[in-house]
Formats: structure tokens, sequence, C-alpha cells
């Protein structure tokens, strides 16, 4: 029935369609950064206030928060990041192609079907590893690396008037120090009590030697953290709830369980402070990639940042008068790889018979760009279809869309996943009805136009 | 009966109940950043989806964006911003204090009461100014500045392994370039016509040499621009339609009219390109200060894009085969400072009596935190007044809230702008009824459990 999805449909949808466009394109780019057109933002957009309204809105345990992307430095001393957040390079000697380690092993595996995991990997072990299975350079076939060295991933700039090292300051790597560094801010003023959780979602900026496989690793990209603060002893208990949390909400949002896979970190894959990770991993169509981590962290950030600037991080349960630094479950995944999985995954060319088939995007109305398209059956119809626009337009975003034939406007709005059409025609002048029709049955009725805000509203309810 | 309000009281209390915390605090802070807590990440966001919703949504002409901050840096060359983005800076030679010589001048002249606008001045006249009227170094009292030099706003880093001119980008200092560069790919893909627009969100950042005036004026913010593209000609007419669309929708918001005026740019204070500019101002505290420029750019824009990119910015009208490069309305205004006005504007003390009074926030209900905040009478009553919370939480923002008296969490919630406050109490069990309590008006009325999705839903509509 279906033929494959391949990641070359998807760009070129995303790119004829308005999702995503390549960024600076007129300038002829620059590398691997993407803009998001009057589609893409819309879905986003969608992605964020869903998991804004799942994790903060409707979770009784969690609050907000938005912190700075320009944070004093001494944070990331103290998150290891200054010491330790570091790519593992590699040139080709012969065509001075560069590459990461950790990458050229596991494009390898995966070309051959092995699974391997290189997180986690000393140097040593990768340029053995490289060796041993003769990795050829993928750019010229050469077997002549230089040794690995380490590259710091952090993108730099200066505060103020100088340039030294007293204003250098870093573009965050990640949003989830500025929660920790807020932990008693945040609970001070929320009078939350632990356990409790605090949501956040912003841009963070990341130096990748090796961007790439369209918006899946981009330099600059968008974070959704949560970091839950829970009673040390207890982490293991809440790690599986909110792992299940995760996963449940990605299901309620109509993506397909055989896309997704839950995969345990090895022993030796954890990082040295954790008790737990999990990733929840999706089916890309270059192979299953990390979609969602999920970590026990322990009490290790609240307590490097407990040592790096002399504030006590100790909370005190004023109930038993316990005293401890609170154990903390983090649950991360990028809004634009999640995003690429929704458009994967919702993706389908379905033939309707022997000789009609049609593009459709099976989106979640949730997190559909449009979520009706409102057409006038002839031009002349225009202002009275108009006047319905602007009244759902007060509360969903409404396509208007007057161009070409009903039946290419239905195929039109199937592409980009409008999960419902309304047609306005010459009886709806007098029966004070219209046509609505349903992007994934293709079955069209009839409703009086005073009901259409009730009956959207119940088919969009999420 | 009012008290003043200044910024020590909305500072103190931003900071006390959640809204805006110093960045960086535990580290010593990093110059005027600042982090948005619990309550000032959801007033933020309700004033980004407030703007959303009117300026994209709600529009026929208008489509939204999400460009990246990262850009090829000739962008920044066409657009002027590389060779003259800058600020004017003057140093106190006795206490090496730095200023900006703008500003030097117009503090001196409000502290005088004299009304100077200083955008176009030349160096030289603004050396003169500050030598003939003596301002005096406010660090030190001395006489004694170095000449003024010029002083780019952009932060830069550099993307890629190496550090040197070929790697070096910027951060964006303004969201409108993103939008101009893409006007090609937006108008095929959207199928638009002129007149449209493109509305944009995202951050920006600015190396000024003096940010302050607490969120007024940040290096790291956040813009809302619209860039309208219409015909040569009919540009004046726009202009004041969107100078009107920007007033109006502020005076929706609960904005009071007394606290804004428009101010139109002088013939001297246009910039070379402009047709008209007018600021929409707000009465803070320290003095009016811009809030939201609204520009007649004409065709400048799209006209450097196309000579230093190649691209053809020719718009052919398709009814009358017109060709012509659009002119562009850009109104143009920062989230943190319009987040910051609509504190302020909100912010009251009131008398209730003679032995009482409050601090109450009159947030329009869009842009408050919380819409509603529940209340079990006694803690006995917590599982049921939890099971309303989590129905009521699917559909709004809800604040559960056990602690203290209701007065005193009535009055915790005026505060905080909660516009109604429902308490679950003995009776509810029998009579399936709550109490909600009006923040403005403080009357308390009695309605059905059934009935108060309907009831709210009402209230809050927007």
């Amino acid at each position: 029935m279906m033929s494959e999805v391949t990641m070359e449909k998807i760009v070129s949808m995303a790119k004829s369609r308005g999702f995503v466009f390549p960024g600076s394109e007129i300038y002829g780019g620059l590398a691997n950064t993407w803009d998001y057109g009057p589609l893409g933002v819309e879905l986003k957009n969608n992605v964020k206030k869903a998991w804004w309204k799942k994790f903060v809105q409707q979770s009784p345990y969690n609050v907000g928060l938005d912190s700075a992307i320009l944070m004093n430095p001494q944070t990331w001393v103290a998150s290891g990041h200054v010491g330790g957040f570091n790519d593992p390079l590699k040139d080709c000697k012969k065509c001075k192609a560069r590459f990461r380690a950790d990458k050229l092993i596991e494009d390898h595996a995966f070309n051959n079907n092995l699974e391997i995991i290189v997180d986690g990997w000393e140097n040593k072990r990768m340029k053995e590893y490289i060796e041993e299975h003769k990795i050829l350079c993928p750019e010229c076939g050469a077997l002549d690396y230089t040794d690995i060295r380490q590259f710091n991933l952090m993108f730099k700039t200066f505060q103020g008037v100088t340039e030294d090292t007293s204003t250098e300051i870093y573009l965050r790597p990640e949003t989830a120090q500025g929660i920790f560094i807020n932990f008693k801010s945040v609970q001070r003023t929320s009078r939350k009590k632990v356990p409790f959780g605090i949501g956040q979602i912003g841009k963070s900026f990341r130096n990748e030697i090796t961007p790439g496989n369209f918006i899946f690793r981009t330099r600059e990209f968008e974070q959704m953290e949560l970091e839950f603060f829970c009673k040390p002893g207890e982490d293991l208990e809440w790690f599986h709830y909110w792992s299940d949390y995760c996963k449940n909400w990605l299901l309620s949002l109509g993506l397909r369980e055989e896309n997704i896979r839950m995969r345990e970190h090895s022993q030796e894959e954890l990082s040295h402070y954790s008790n737990a990770t999990t990733d929840i991993e999706f089916k890309f169509p270059f192979g299953w990639g990390e979609l969602w981590g999920i970590a026990d962290r322990t009490d290790y950030d609240l307590k490097q940042h407990a040592n790096h600037s002399g504030e006590d991080f100790t909370y005190i349960d004023p109930v038993t008068n316990e005293r401890y630094v609170p154990y903390c479950i983090e649950p991360s995944v990028g809004v634009e790889r999640l995003t690429l999985a929704f458009l994967i995954d919702a993706y389908r060319e379905e033939e309707i018979d022997e000789n009609d088939s049609r593009v459709v995007l099976k989106l979640h109305p949730a997190l559909a760009p449009f979520k009706v398209a409102i057409f006038p059956l002839t031009k002349k119809l225009k202002e009275q279809t108009l006047e319905l626009y602007e009244k759902l337009a007060e509360k969903y975003m409404v396509d208007y869309d007057e161009a070409g034939s009903i039946g290419k406007r239905y195929r039109r709005h199937d592409e980009i996943g409008t999960p419902y059409c309304i047609t306005f025609d010459f009886d709806s002048l007098e029966d004070k009805c219209v046509t609505i029709r349903n992007r994934d049955t293709m079955e069209q009725e009839r409703i009086e136009m005073a009901n259409l805000e009730l009956y959207l509203d119940e088919k969009l309810r999420f």
C-alpha cells in the first residue's frame, strides 16, 4: 500500500509547502540552519504548546521557568561543560575532511547492521575500533586519520566592549542548568514542596562538528526540559513515572507505537552520576535515533552548583524535618527533532482507488498547522465566506482558500494536515449550512453554521 | 487614593512573587540578565500568545515565520548592521566609567524637564551639547570625557572548529532581517498576494553598553515583529492602519489610554529610508519610553538584500501585471518591555476601608498567569478539590492553594492578578456548588460546578 517514507520526501515536502526552508538561503545558506515557514512555525508552536500543557499546566507537581540564554560562565564550570563538553574530532589526513570519531563508528555499525552505542567510550577505544574495523574515510576512502582530539562544543562570545577572557561568555548548550541555579528561587516563590518539577522551553546552542539529517541535529535548537526534584531513594520510582508519562504523551498525540522504542542505557554507557537513563527512540528513515532522554541525575547538579556557588541547596521537609539535597529526574527532548518525528510519522501516501492517490499528513489535530480550511465554492461567495472565516479565526488557525477546484483544495489541505475543510456554497445562503469534510475519512457532512463552533470544539478538544 | 508606582515596587514584587529573578543570581549575576519565574513565564507567554493571535491568526493578511538566530553574516552587511549598528561611546577619563553619549544627553534632559530626542544626531553635535550644557559624569561629577567612538552592538561568535574571520558569525540583533530574506519563499509557498505580512516572535541580542531599567533594556531580548508588504504609494495608508491596529490591541488588553501616547518622528529624526515612523510610548516610572516602533521602511530592506544577494525581489501583481519591489511597514515591539508595561499599568494599591488595603494586579484575564485559583476550605477537602482542579486544568492555568485562611489566599491571588478564585467547602459536597470570587469587584457568587466551565469560558473569552 504505502511506499517508503524517505528523508528526501520529507525535506522536499517541508520546503515546498512552507514548513522548513534552508536558513539564509539567498546568501548560499549557513551550515545546517533552518527557517520555519508559515506552516512550520505553527506546527512547532503546537508541539511546544502541547508539551507545556501536559508538563506544566496539567501537572499538579510542575511549574514553568524561562531563564536567560546568556549566563554567568561559572555555571558552565560547575556543570562540567567547560571541562568536559567535547566532541572527539578526527581529520582525514588525505582529504582533510573532519569527522566525529563516535559518529564514524556508529555510521559504520548502522551500515553493517550492528547495534553499537559509543557513548561513554574513551578516545583510545574509539581509535582502536576504527583501526581494527578498518573504517575508511567516508569522503575519500583513505584509512589515514589524525589522532582524536577534543573540541569544546560551547559557542563563545564577549559581553561588553573589550574582548578578553574576563568578558568571555557562552551561549548555553542546554536549558537544564538555568533550572538548577534557580531551584531555590522557584521553590521559595511558588511554595512548592518536594516532589515538584520545573519545566522550561528555550533555545540552546552547540557548535556541532557534523550537524545533519535535516533538522535532527542542528547547532541552534530548542529544548523542552523538565527537572523533577524528589527525595533520594524515591528517584527510581519517579524515573519510571516520567518515562511512562513521556511515552504516553507521544501516543496521545498520535505517534504510532511501532515507531518508538524505549532503550535503557547500560551501566557502561551511563554517566558517572546517573542512576538510570532511558532513551525514547524513534524510527527515523536513517535508523533508530534518540528522541527523548530521560535521566535520573541524582543530586549531582545541585551539589555541583552548591560547591561552586556557596549556595546551600539542602531542602528541609516541612512535615518530617528531614534534610536532603533533592535527587532529580530529567526528561529532555528537542523541539525540532520531535517536530521531525511527528512529520515523518504523519506522512502517508495513500491509494484512493486504481486511478487516484493522495499525500496526506495525518497529524493529530492539536498539532496540525491549520485546524480548519474554509473555501467559498466560487469567488462570488468570497464576502460571506470571509465573514465565517473571521468568526472561526477568533478561536482557531484557519486558512481561507479560494484557488482551484474544491477537489484540488482538499488535496492541498490533505498534504499539510488540515483536519477539516469547510465549503460555503450557494445553498449556504439559504439553508445556513456548510459542508464539512474530514481529512482522514474523506467523508463529508452538512452542518448548520450555528453549530459549527460546538462541532469543532468537540472534534478539536485535546 | 493610590500611592505612586515606582520601579522599586515593581522589581521587588516581581522577585518576591516569582515573576522575574536576577539572572545567574547564585553566581553574583550577569549584567542585567533576568530569569522569568513560574508567574513571569506565564505572563510573557500570554503576551506572546495574544500578539500571535491578533497579528497572525486573526489577520487575514498575515502569516507567521520562525527564522534562525544564526544567519549568514552577509545578511548583516546588506542590512547595514556591520557598518552602522553602533553606539556612541564616551568614557570619563577620571573615574573610567563608560557611557552612551546619547543617553547622557537624554538623562540630563529628563532631569531638567527638557524633551530632547537625540536619535539621528552626529557625534560632533552630541559632543558639543555635552560641553555646552556641562553635563557632568554621573559617577564622579567630573567633566573630562574621551571623544566619542563607535562601538558595534552585535555579539560575535565563531561557528566550527577554527576561530578566524572566515568562521565569524553574529547573534542576530533583530528578527526583521530573517523575514526580509525569506520574503520570496514565504510568498511562494503561502500563495499570498501583496498586500500581506509576515509576523515573527524570537530572541535578539544587542551588546548594549548601558542596559538597564530592569527588563526595559536588556542585552538578550525577544521581539515581536511584523513586516507588512504593500504596493508603493499605498504605504502611508497601511502605516496608519497598523499604527491604529497596534494601539487598539494594547487598549483591548486593558492598558490605560492615559499611560500611552503616539509620538511621530520628526524629519530630522527619521532614518534616511523611512517615509514615516511613530513610536507608541508608555509612561514608565522613569519617564515616557518607547514601547512600540511603527516604521514605514519603504523598499529599502528588500532592495539592499537584492543588491547583496543577487535575488530579485520584484513582485508581479497577478491581476494588473504591475511590477514593483514592495514597500514595507514594520511594527516592532519587545516582549520584555511590553510585559513590564503591562505589569506597571496593572499594579494598584487599593484602600478597601479605613483599616484595610490590598495590592492587586489588574491584569487582563488573557494576560493573567493563573486564570483561576482553587481552594479547599480546609485540607480535609483536598481530594475533592483536586478533582475539580484537574478538570479545570485541562483548559486553563489553575493554581491549587491550600495554605492559610481564605482571606489570605484571596489577597495572595490579588497580588499576582488571578481573576477568579474558587472555594470548595463542605456545602459543595451536598449542593455541588462552589463560591467564585471576582478579583476586581471582590464580589462572590455561588455557582453550580456543572456550569463552571461555561461560566469561565465566557468570562475568559478573548
